[in-house]
């Protein structure tokens, strides 16, 4: 009942084929990107690209080209691969600090009903490729998705997935040690991290490996989503590690997990202790948050003169025991439809296109780290930020006593 | 050199009639969302409307259609008029909460060497039929743009347009008093105000005027801009009137003028203090601003659980005596193209598309108000904010000897 459309490839995106079903509606396309590029006479598509990526300083959005060694691997285990490059101007007492980033997608490797240490041991296989790709293409700091390790099992509420929980140098630190040493890289691993030294606490965690295959600290999630399926709250709590910023060989990195991404506070934290580059690494379904996805991250990498790289696994999970997700429909067995389309955000206001929607994948862009503080200095937003105001009614609201500043119409009080 | 493209009415929309440059660029187009609307196949505009405009509760964006005395004045007066409509679920203990709003963008009337008084008058002639067409259309709140009342001058840095100012109840006020009783409407009007009873200050104001005429209160712009010819702080101070909701006839609203949306903690204050609609009138130029301006609304509208009303005036204004920038570029006689796209933001982060780039224009909306507190419901975003831990991260922040959150590599400070 539908057509089928081919394109030719442009540039250097997959072509689409995306369906066009009798009812008019459309699925199937790899990314909003894609799908425009496939749609558009070309100079349409170059000023609908130059407004969506926030292209406006004449700068054009510039693919960069990876080695033979990591398309091949994207050809060989069939992963998106995409690679970008941020610029920054030229200053006199500053060189460039250019630093390559990766962000992994991916969808879990084996069926939930496996073993768990083959379901962990799958998904360490099925990373290892991107991760290869990434070290043959020089990456300096890579970041894995949220708790990589395994499925998104918290929509279940089922206490057993706590057995993919492990302590912060458990097994899959070491596999990212291991890596991280061979291509000299920092490596971010979010995991469902076990506190064996405060009574087997679980945590929602992102270690921060060094280059050297050291691990420098921990940061561990601080919001907690109490969202139908999306309701972690069963598994771990709030985290303890406050809003650090860790200093690498390569820049200041810091990791937003997930839902903070919703709380601007969180992302303005990072930015007061210094973050250059802000990870969220994330697991979300597209019937919850696909419209918020492209706007939250650009939001604090403009607010907070950062860059932003942002991951969201990929595909659909399913669980043995079915499960409710207190919105009164049927009981089901997945969360539904994680949407991929992990990208990066600019301090200017850019953006790369995004991963694919339903493949595994990995981002790759450079960027001049030099950005962050040319725009610190052209926007002035920490300058004019007044922040002794918000401190005060910060400090205010946290009463019980609190009274909202409300000017009411005298002709309504009249009313009353 | 260009070839014109016609194309025909689809829908509510304009017919766009873009001119594609020799070199490939793409010019005169009213709006991102029209120029895919008159370039892809529908079910593809469906698709990429759907994800840009943030419709993904299974609820199409909805046009309403206003009364013919509303579009025979958008005729006559040629001023864009585009109607939209948010939804909410039905509540078991709240009727629904139905307000009608709407947002004007508009040129300059006169020559900025016309007399003052007069340059004022012919912009009050310029905005009534886009007012009258609010009022015969039923709006209930109306928000005009920052400093409405005279040529955004504050880029060429002479006092000598401090003669625009006006205290509160001073003759724009007076005007809008007279419509607003007429229409039974709530009005928003931000002017260049002269506080006479504070030695003559300027300030950036906008005055809220009830539906009966009266004055409810004035908020002073919180934030002040210092970036090439985007600096006021030469004409206006930091305002003091913190972040007032006011709670009108129609619902509780608020004004984060023009550059406060850059403030994250800005927008936080106003929901804070319980807030339902916050405008934002503001007056930025597309070299400057235009990819953050799709951003920053959206993202409060989701972060604080309320809808936001964004406008920008529209035109290029040229001013008498040239005027250099601060960025080593030659002296020139604008501030360069104000690009109107006025649109609105709601809580569940869906949006309106925008009022054209260049004309002026009546945007109006319909919302359910009981969507905002159904966000907060579904989200939690307040109750999983820990306002706590940034209370105090800012208490600390604002101490000269703060020290950041950083967590060094011991590798790197070996090398050190």
């Amino acid at each position: 009942m539908g057509s089928h459309q081919e394109r030719e490839e442009n540039g250097g995106a997959a072509a689409e084929g995306q369906e066009i079903s009798a009812a008019g509606s459309i699925h199937g396309f790899e990314s909003l990107h894609r799908l425009l590029e496939a749609n558009l006479k070309p100079p349409i598509f170059q000023e609908v690209s130059r407004l969506l990526l926030g292209l406006n300083c004449g700068r054009p959005l510039q693919r960069i080209s990876l080695p033979m060694a990591a398309t091949t691997l994207s050809e060989a285990h069939n992963f998106d691969l995409q690679a970008f490059c941020f610029h920054a101007d030229a200053e006199y007492l500053r060189q460039p600090q250019i630093v390559r980033v990766g962000l992994i997608q991916n969808s879990i490797a084996l069926p939930t009903t496996a073993h768990i240490a083959d379901q962990k041991n799958a998904l360490m296989q099925k990373v290892k490729p991107m991760i290869d790709a990434a070290g043959a293409s020089d990456v300096n700091i890579l970041c894995l998705q949220e708790a990589w390790m395994m499925p998104f099992a918290f929509c279940t509420r089922e206490k057993k997935w706590c057995e993919f929980a492990e302590p912060v140098n458990g097994e899959s630190t070491q596999f990212l040690q291991k890596l991280a040493r061979k291509y000299n890289m920092v490596i971010v691993n979010p995991i469902l991290e076990r506190d064996v030294n405060h009574g087997e606490t679980i945590w929602n965690t992102a270690i921060v490996i060094g280059n050297h295959g050291n691990i420098i600290g921990i940061h561990r999630k601080n919001h907690i989503p109490r969202v139908g399926d999306f309701n972690e709250s069963t598994y771990y709590m709030e985290g303890n590690t406050g809003h650090p910023v860790f200093e690498t060989a390569y820049g200041k990195i810091a990791i937003n997990i997930c839902y903070g991404r919703h709380h601007p506070l969180n992302w303005l934290a990072f930015g007061l202790n210094g973050a250059e580059i802000v990870f969220n690494p994330s697991a979300t379904v597209g019937e919850l948050s696909e419209p918020m996805w492209p706007i939250e991250a650009r939001n604090a990498a403009i607010a907070n003169s950062y860059f932003v790289g942002s991951i969201n696994r990929v595909g659909t999970e399913i669980f043995p025991n079915a499960f409710t997700s207190g919105d009164g429909k049927p009981e089901h067995s997945d969360f539904g439809h994680f949407y991929g389309s992990s990208h990066f955000s600019a301090p200017d206001a850019s953006c790369t296109p995004s991963l694919s929607r339903y493949r595994d994948g990995l981002m790759v862009s450079d960027m001049d780290l030099n950005l962050c503080r040319q725009l610190k200095d052209k926007w002035g937003f920490r300058m004019t930020a007044r922040y002794e105001l918000y401190a005060e009614m910060l400090s205010k609201y946290l009463k019980p006593d609190f009274t909202p500043q409300v000017i009411v119409d005298p002709m309504l009080q009249k009313r009353k």
